[in-house]
């Protein structure tokens, strides 16, 4: 934990470099301090196949959400949710000047009853 | 919002036309009366590797997610999966009608205090 | 249902054969005994952008969800997700050996009065 998954509409690839917002998304959320550092998986999902607003062709979407294991307060949340919104703001700063883009942010939290989960990753970092 | 979200397995693709199915779910949603004209983002994630019921290479899955802001009552939301659903099974008539192909759809909500989102459309489409 | 979509990090291609992982997760959910023989539904997703952890290019994840409709037990969840959880790290021994990978699995119940279905598959197999 945390979980970012970023879907997105495959006319962005001539607009974003999706690995670099994958690195700053990844920022956004360490600069939280809420997570350790071996925790953060960040991942786009291109999709291929879309249908937005008012059909344009430059009608393009990016849709994130972040989830992550509770026991964080819900002030925290805000704060990270406002920061990582912020970062995705100034990312998309071009795409958001035309009238042609759409961008969201949801966070939710896993239940940690139903959530199984091992890290070989944590070991090494806080070593 | 809304958001649909269509995963489907890769077979799939020489069966349907999923931009083309992409617009027929779009023309549900937005018949329904609930939203905005630049709200609504539907997209299609084509998974290449899957494993479904007796594991016959013909069968095949379409599974769709709407996720939308909390404000509609519990009446507005049946009537709008209902709708929608009708919509999915038409277009997919051809791939009910064998044995091989499972159809499903679910409607969540957005917990709205853990929402953010800026829509550069809404105010060319207001105008 | 059930459903399960595994999101991966791309660079686990070249690691794991994710159709034989298909099945391998399709058996465990089966061996549970709490489902039909034409109700899972198992795909994979890839993500050629991520970003994990410290940013080792060797880093990886696998990050599964489990959807289910309501009216299994607590009890049999739990079962569920800890045979399946089972399974997945056997699967991944190789990778959980180095420290560059992390697993993960949440388990998710669909509410059923905005969940709707057509599985045409069932009446084959219930014949």
């Amino acid at each position: 934990m945390p979980h970012v998954t970023m879907e997105y509409s495959a006319n962005l690839d001539a607009e974003l470099d999706m690995k670099h917002l994958c690195e700053e998304v990844h920022g956004a959320v360490m600069a939280s301090g809420l997570f350790e550092a071996g925790a953060p998986r960040v991942r786009a999902i291109r999709c291929e196949a879309y249908v937005i607003a008012d059909k344009m062709p430059k009608n393009g979407f990016l849709d994130n959400v972040l989830k992550m294991g509770r026991g964080r307060s819900e002030e925290d949340r805000k704060r990270l949710g406002e920061a990582l919104f912020a970062t995705l703001q100034k990312a998309t700063e071009h795409l958001l000047a035309e009238p042609y883009f759409a961008l969201s942010l949801q966070i939710r939290e896993i239940d940690d009853a139903f959530s199984w989960k091992k890290n070989a990753i944590h070991p090494r970092l806080r070593a």
